[in-house]
């Protein structure tokens, strides 16, 4: 079972939450009102070592890169909500050799970081482990219930559009000094009128395809139009390749000129990459073929059997 | 370096967080006013396996009691504010061999405790590790800014009143199955006034200390007078063993006789086991002798170096 099936099938079976739960598990964030206008949006995400990074050897991470990884990832979930990030606790649990002075470090990265994207560490739990390291984080943002953007919600002749570029996040670097889409995401939520929006953290396909269950549609991709990380970086990787961390989202075609011509992130591409056709979740090419069937992939946590 | 000790020196050098942080770190809980009345309560916490549980053999905790203890030990933190818990986040790290049917069990546990006391599971992580088991839960609370309670605030004259009974946690199996003291939190924040509360977790004077140093006060403890878990309980034991999760409450000594006569939990003893007098954060018994000096103790997770 993949995790996206084990926690689908468990917030299935859990008793219905109060109406405060605005957005149910299985979104990037779950969304609370808790009166005042505003939705809380908390998630939680880990990183560990030996699998999100090196933890020893010539290549190894530095302990202030996992603290930073370990945040910025959690900042991308806040980001496909449309969400302004607010607050985290870290837990960490280290083998006792040097858990001291890694703790310290990875903090001071998650602290670094928070300065950034005005984020504030208000709580922290250290346990020693045997030998492992990981590293999790609960993220808290706010947002107005009116700007929220959800994975369902794209229509028939929206546009898919994505920030940035895709594959070869691990061989380049980039899984380790990516810049969170929180504002990006935050204008195309509100200025863009977004219908829907997802982070790409597990390959392209694999999140474009929860998109497209959750807003039950299809999406047909231009394979041309996606921006490829390197010169060399392949299709293949573009589209399965975990670690992306940028933004999917749709809009109504027809204003996809005006949301060009006012995108004011000049150091963050935006590219119309394929487009919303009624449908169940196909992801296709323009020919027609079922590019989840030719290119399974992705990236699943619960097995570890991403590409990487 | 204590956890503590770590943490306090971490969150002093940060910068300064918004006015809405109205309990920064340090206390049971941090606390955030996000408008409408209510404060939010946040605290995270962290299980080990083969360090606050067995994770093989025969004696062995089962995955939904690991839930359950990973929950309650939030839920205490919650209680030691006054607060009423209401969701909560879990991230597992668990061995690829065994990790769904591990993980499904424990969340089992997370959401059978929950349903007991009011909080649902709204968000969730699983990541595969090399070989070491761990959860970390971050739960959400709120509480009336008015009947919120910290562990400042406990004025010379008060007396120190402790729910429960204290000592053999682990032996006894306690540990696996106490009822955290979320009801009690309640009414002794609300009905009886507490002026300062703490969750005992780490070991009574640990605790204690904690609580006194927050309020800049001693505390002169009726040695005579605490309740120990069993008849074979040590003194020792029952000072400075982890794991009761019972609560700490100082409320003023006229107000003594009320709270007895209208504490309305029948199954829960509510105990004076001593006063509150000036100074700085000592703990001694009635002849003045420094308990912390004399039985050093209590359990630090950072460097696992406490009694068990």
């Amino acid at each position: 079972m993949t995790e996206d099936a084990f926690f689908a099938d468990l917030f299935r079976r859990l008793p219905a939450a109060g109406e405060e739960l605005v957005v149910p598990p299985g979104d990037d964030c779950a969304a609370v009102d808790l009166g005042g206008g505003r939705l809380l949006l908390l998630a939680v995400d880990q990183v560990v070592g030996d699998r999100h990074y090196l933890a020893s050897g010539p290549q190894a991470a530095t302990p202030r890169q996992v603290g930073r990884k370990l945040l910025a990832r959690n900042l991308s979930d806040i980001a496909a909500m449309g969400g302004r990030p607010r607050y985290c606790l870290v837990a960490l649990g280290l083998p006792p050799e040097g858990a001291e002075a890694w703790a310290a470090e990875l903090l001071a990265g998650v602290v670094e970081m928070g300065r950034e994207y005005g984020v504030d560490m208000i709580g922290g739990d250290l346990a020693a482990m045997p030998t492992d390291q990981i590293g999790s984080l609960t993220i808290l943002g706010t947002v107005d219930h009116r700007r929220l953007c959800r994975r369902r919600g794209a229509r028939p002749g929206d546009l898919l559009l994505a920030t940035g570029s895709f594959g070869d996040a691990v061989v380049s670097g980039h899984h380790l000094d990516f810049a969170p889409r929180v504002a990006e995401g935050g204008w195309l939520a509100e200025q863009a009128g977004a219908s829907a929006m997802i982070d790409v953290s597990d390959g392209l396909l694999l999140d474009a395809r929860r998109l497209a269950v959750a807003s039950g549609v299809d999406l047909v991709l231009d394979l041309a139009a996606l921006p490829r990380r390197r010169p060399q970086t392949s299709l293949a990787a573009a589209l399965t390749d975990g670690e992306d961390y940028e933004l999917l989202a749709t809009v109504p075609a027809e204003r996809w000129r005006q949301v060009a011509g006012q995108w004011p992130f000049a150091g963050t591409r935006l590219t119309p990459i394929g487009e919303v056709v009624a449908g169940t979740g196909k992801i296709s090419d323009a020919a027609g073929n079922d590019l989840l069937a030719r290119l399974p992939g992705g990236y699943d946590h619960l097995n570890g059997s991403g590409r990487r």
